[in-house]
This record gives structure tokens, C-alpha cells and sequence, in this order.
């Protein structure tokens, strides 16, 4: 801590979300004096430019004395990324498992020894960032803020999991914590990844950059949607909120856009034309279908929207902020 | 295991509802032949008579070698009880979520790693008593099969998170579990205990003895109860059960009887006269109000009834049980 200045962490700073994020904070998206940020990931993670200090510095949070390490630093702010994506959790039962919950569970106990050795005064916002993964099939039309999570993946039971923790060591007054189940982030920049839901993107990227895309799902797939810009702003947002405002209930679901494959395609189609469509390539994908076929497709956000989250209306804006955002505004 | 006959581990066999469960095992409740039951618990447990071998060994289940020492037996069916009240587990943050949480992760582990060792061919029926403690106010009024865990203890939290482990357990094929969401379980034998619903129980049993018991929340408070022989038999139920009726969603909520405590009270005089009501002495205590203030309150639960669970109709049935199965039948 320095006077007002915040400190802030961001664990999985290297990755796609966690480094838009870092980009915003640098941009002083905050609102809030910023003194000092830190990126913490696998991989030494790029460092945006920024008028207070930023650094990196690289560990497995799923190690404890790695945990220790970043707690020790004691942030006004943690951002927790930190995972591995949901088709990696799917095929690596133990490393999921030990990566998104163990580590995340180490995080909150070398936050709480924080907490304790302070006399109490320690008690920092942390911002986890949860998933929609966190739900699983049948759902009603629209997932209202009062669905049971029965996740139906690894990834979305460690997400759910974290969520209890972050809300019992916040009931308990160790952290202020509030989880944010983020929409699928499309139309993530970079490569293919292992996420299931790594095709979302690819449809759209690939294409825009002249490049084949394979589809493994059929067109009439219907998921929920955010761009990277705003799930990090989402995080921003939550970093600055009045968790009273929260009750009991410190998860979340966010705002996002709820479209199928086709309606996808139609808006590369207005933006990019018939020789971008063309580059998709249906190639039908059991697996891939199967974890899919039990995620959500439609949400009603009404507690986030109340609480001033924001997020894109229409897939075609999504395509737009990627355009903005990743290719200098050309398609 | 012994040919078609099954082999039984009750953890958390020397509690109340362990004991119950023995016994209606051991009256052959089960339904199918049981070649040998164990009864693990800190203390020594009783042992019920039985026409098969029925033995017991102490230890804690929180430690890792504890529960790798139960899961090497192979048990066919394991019977999850053991964990510490939501009284103590609120007022003693690490050792709740050591025993409730840590302690049911170990022993699916040790579980995973037998079955890893039999080349996939073990794979136990896994019962895990889970709680109403599960969900957190604000409530409908009266919360349905798809209401979500919002747990506001530690304990209710603990809960939650041991049954997402459960299912993904279960959807992995490690185990075949099922999480029971038991109710209030009313009127427990014996003394008081940490829980902080354990006056559900003492306003009934100490009048019913002809002693004083202490009243510390209003009469208006309504709550979910079933008697400890429903459920004992909620959990042979569950070990029967075709879990490819649960498909993906492995936690169920119990059937009960929603009454308020001037209604118990009421039962209490229909059955035991004005004399036994005397004895009730309203003292209000803060802290329980504030927790039995997030409990539940009244259930719709479709699935269980549907798949074939059965509490009682009335309070006054749950005195007559108690009166019947603790006290000779005699008030």
C-alpha cells in the first residue's frame, strides 16, 4: 500500500483476459489512484506501458509457497485469472483440479495469514474470475440469477467450487470478494487454444485474417457472449464496486450476447462479405459437441445490469471492438 | 467385496444419524445382502446386532492416510457422515473446512486411487450427507430442485463444495455418488450439541423428560425437519438408487415437514400436555437468530419425491417417532 495509491495483482497476467485487463488499469480505467502493478503468471508476461510502476514476475500459483509469495506482497487489489482452460481441465483431471481449485484455495489461505498477521486490517478486494461453465444442462430459457450451478465439466466444478471459497473467506471478512462469471470471450485475439470454446473465435478470427476456420458444431449452436474489451471491463468494474450491494451473494453473471453459430455467421457475412464466410469449414466434432451441447445459451443478468455491468449488444459489435481492438479498425 | 453380498463403510458411523443408519442396515432396511459393515468415527462406535459381520475402527478422516486406509478396503458402498456441526465449524474456521471440505476430498482421492489401482473396475456407491445448510437467504417461498447454493456458514459451504466434488467424481465414473441434502433432523436423542438448530430438537426432548429447554429465536421461525429414522432411511434409499436417474445433477434435496416453532410447540401439547410446554423458556440468542435467519425455511422437492424418498406428513408424526424409537413408546 502507498497512501491512497492502490496495489494491485493480477494473477494470469499473461494471459489474453488478464493482460487487457492490465492494458485498461494502465489506461487508468481504474478510476482509482494506482501506485504499483504487478503481473504474475507461468510465463513472463508483457508489460504495458503505464505512468506508475508495472512489473512482472513468474511461479505456479498452485504451489503454496508461490501463493505465499504473491499474498506477501499484500495488494489492495488481487485479480485471480490464474487456470487452465476447460478442455485441458477436461483431459487433466489432476492438474485441473490441483491448478484451479487447489491453487486458488492456497491463494485465499496465504491471503487469510495475511489477514491474521495484520490484526485483522489486511482485508483485500479480490476479483476472481469465475465462468459460465459453472452452469450445466437442462436450462430454463434464460439462466436467471438464481440457477443452481451443477456444472458439467471439470473446469466449470473448480470455478463453482472457488466461488464458495471466495464468498465464505468474504462472509468471514478475510477478503472483500466477488466472483465474476465471465460470458465466452469472443473474439479472442492470438491462437486456437484448448478451451472448448476455442472455436467461437476461431469462425471469426480465422476468416478475417483469410485463413480456414473449422466449425465442429452445428450452425443452430446457441451460446453467450462477451468481447475481451468487456470482460475487462467487467473486472474493472468489479474491482471498484460496493460489494454491500452484494448481500450474500458475491457471484455473478454478467451481461453478454446470446446468438447461435448461424446468427455468427450472418455478422462476419455483413462486415467481411461472402469470401470470409466461405473460409468456415463444418467439420463435426463429437467431443467438442458434447461438452458444448451442456452449456448455457441465453442468461437474464438482471442483478449485474442493476449493478452498472456492461456488455455488447449484438454480435456484429463483437466483431467491430475485435477489428478495433486487434486490427487497427481493418477488416 | 464377497460375491453378490456388499461390504458397508459408514464414516461418521458413531453419530446419530450414523447409529440410525447402522441399525436400519442391520434390520436388513438395505434390501440386498451385506457380507460385513464398518463403522469408522473419531470414537469407537456402537455396534448394532446384525446377522452379517459388523465391526468398527476409530480415526480421523481428515488426515490423508485416514482416508487412504477406509478407501483401501474397497467398501462397495460408502456412507459419508462424518463431519463437524455447523455450530462448530462457524465458531473454528480451519478445522471446519479441514474435516467438512479437505477431509471428504482426501477420501475421494484415496477413492480415485483405487479405482485407478483395480484398472477402473472399483467403483463404489457413494452416499455423502449433505445439508439444507446449502442455501442462503433470500428464498422463495418455498425452494425448488433448481434454487441456487448460496450457503451463509461455513459449514453449509463446506457442504456445497464436497457435493461439486461428488458429481464430478460421479461424472468421471470414479464413484457413483449421490449427495442427500438432509433436513433439520428432529428430534435428535441425547444431548445438545454445537449445531445451532440443535434447540429444534431440545424443546421437544427436554419437555419430553421433563426438563427445561431453552427457546432462543422467536415462535414465528419456520424451519425444514425430518425425523433422524427418515433419515437413515433417506440414505439406504440413496444406496439403492438408480443414479441414471439423476443424470447430471447428483444433489437432492429431501422431503420434510415445514413448521414453525409455535407449531411444534403445538404438536408438543396435543401430544404431552401443558406441563411439558411450561418447560420451554424463550431466551433469545443473537447469534443463532442471525444464523437460523438464512436457513431454509420450506421446500418443493419434486425430484426426491419422484424418485422415491418419503419423510413424514406432520410434526406431530416426528414426536410420535421419536417417542416411539427413543423413548419405548412411552411420553
Amino acid at each position: 500500500m502507498a497512501g491512497n495509491h492502490q496495489t494491485i495483482l493480477i494473477l494470469g497476467g499473461g494471459g489474453m483476459v488478464g493482460q487487457k485487463l492490465a492494458g485498461q488499469i494502465a489506461a487508468g480505467k481504474l478510476g482509482t489512484p494506482v501506485s504499483e502493478m504487478l503481473l504474475h503468471d507461468i510465463q513472463e508476461a508483457a508489460l504495458p506501458a503505464a505512468e506508475f510502476k508495472v512489473h512482472a514476475t513468474t511461479g505456479n500459483i498452485a504451489d503454496r509457497s508461490e501463493a505465499e509469495r504473491m499474498a506477501a506482497q499484500r495488494p489492495d487489489i488481487v485479480f485471480h485469472l490464474a487456470a487452465i482452460v476447460s478442455g485441458d481441465a477436461e483431459a487433466n483431471f489432476e492438474k485441473g483440479w490441483d491448478i484451479n481449485a487447489r491453487g486458488s484455495w492456497h491463494l485465499l489461505e496465504a491471503i487469510r495469514a495475511e489477514h491474521e498477521a495484520s490484526g485483522g486490517s489486511y482485508v483485500p478486494r479480490f476479483v476472481f474470475t469465475s465462468s459460465i461453465a459453472v452452469f450445466g444442462a437442462p436450462f430454463p430459457e434464460k439462466i436467471g440469477d438464481e440457477f443452481l450451478c451443477a456444472p458439467q465439466t471439470s473446469y466449470g466444478a473448480q470455478k463453482a467450487m472457488t466461488e464458495l471459497l471466495v464468498a465464505d473467506y468474504s462472509r468471514k471478512g478475510f477478503i472483500d470478494g466477488i466472483s465474476i462469471r465471465l460470458p465466452t470471450i469472443c473474439v479472442r485475439p492470438g491462437k486456437p487454444n484448448l478451451a472448448a470454446s476455442s472455436f467461437f473465435s476461431g469462425i471469426i478470427r480465422e476468416p478475417l485474417n483469410g485463413e480456414r476456420a473449422i466449425l465442429p458444431v452445428p450452425e443452430e449452436t446457441r451460446h453467450w457472449h462477451a468481447s475481451p474489451r468487456s470482460a475487462a471491463g467487467f473486472l474493472v468494474h468489479a474491482a471498484n464496486l460496493d460489494t454491500a450491494l452484494l448481500g450474500g451473494r458475491r457471484s455473478l453473471n454478467m451481461p453478454g450476447v446470446s446468438c447461435t453459430v448461424a446468427e455468427q455467421i450472418e455478422a462476419l457475412r455483413k462486415i467481411a462479405g461472402e469470401d470470409a464466410v466461405k473460409l468456415i469449414e463444418p467439420k463435426p466434432d463429437e467431443t467438442i459437441m458434447g461438452i458444448v451441447a451442456n452449456w448455457p445459451r441465453d442468461f437474464d443478468p438482471a442483478r449485474a445490469v442493476e449493478l452498472g455491468f456492461k456488455a455488447e449488444q449484438n454480435f456484429e459489435e463483437i466483431i467491430r471492438i475485435y477489428i478495433e481492438d486487434e486490427l487497427g479498425g481493418k477488416a
